[in-house]
């Protein structure tokens, strides 16, 4: 832990979350977000998600700018490797909803922190997605992460901190509980 | 449906695919795979994601080139939206999987795409995962995902193609049935 006379600074405005969280007791609808996205066929597994707009403090609120993401399957599955496959985005949204959670703990807490590098690990069983055994789910069969965090603090600071941004990640909740999705052709 | 005089192309291998699950039978090792990412605090609630290799086919395996992605929260949150946020990637990640699955689904029925194109929506309540409501869950309360399809089929073939899609996708079973995460500090 820092000295009082040494300001923590790991880049988040702590004043401005809390500020929210007690903005919301009197207004509580503000708190109501969409979170946006399109998906484009470009051709054979490759598409393109474009991500530009979200609802939420009552509004309709935009991206400083439209962000394109491109999607495909590796050369070794007959494809042309335009960019990762869906499953590894899944692995990148986990990875950086629990660092950014970590960074936003440690500034509550007052730990400056130095570095954080995680890695994300999944296993999968092509038996699912290929239709290849019933018995055999879809998606992953199990999910690991690994920090690696470098900070002010003691070892147990960093496993607390590491298990609070755990506890309120929107990601690990997506993964770790089930979510109704609806599909239609509109 | 097109005639057999004008071959259906959507881009899509199938008879590779059809190949790999015709292989799993005499060696079921192959088709277990590791994804991986990386996760690299940058500052705030910004970080960057490398994607580069994977374990599958009985190896060690790469894309043509590393992925790199930056996620972050919008200016509306105090952030500098160097990217978008973490839930937005796994929208990202639904539209990408489900269009895939649309176009290899299409090419072994037959069936000519022309253009596929899905909107995603998710809801979420900000009082989960800024702990202001113990009873508000962190992630999504709901997803719907809607197509537009412009293909030689009908209607009702077009409804099939995006409900078998849907049934073989493996972030759609990711979003609908729980996994499990763990994370720790190594």
């Amino acid at each position: 832990m820092t000295t009082t006379e040494t300001p923590v600074d790991n880049g988040v405005n702590v004043e401005a979350l809390l500020g929210v969280r007690a903005a919301l007791a009197g207004t509580p609808e503000i708190a109501q977000f969409k979170w946006r996205a399109t998906s484009s066929w470009v051709n054979g597994t490759h598409s393109r998600s474009d991500v530009e707009t979200f609802y939420g403090f009552g509004g309709e609120q935009q991206h400083h700018r439209r962000f394109s993401y491109d999607l495909d399957h590796p050369l070794q599955f007959a494809a042309q490797d335009n960019g990762v496959t869906p499953v590894e985005y899944v692995l990148v949204a986990l990875g950086g909803c629990l660092t950014a959670g970590v960074a936003a703990v440690a500034q509550q807490r007052s730990i400056q922190l130095r570095s954080v590098r995680a890695t994300i690990a999944a296993d999968m069983d092509l038996h699912g997605i290929l239709g290849a055994d019933p018995d055999v789910r879809n998606g992953f069969s199990g999910v690991r992460v690994s920090y690696q965090v470098d900070a002010d603090a003691t070892a147990e600071e960093i496993r607390a901190l590491v298990a609070q941004s755990q506890k309120r990640s929107a990601v690990y909740d997506i993964l770790t509980n089930p979510t109704s999705v609806t599909v239609e052709v509109s």
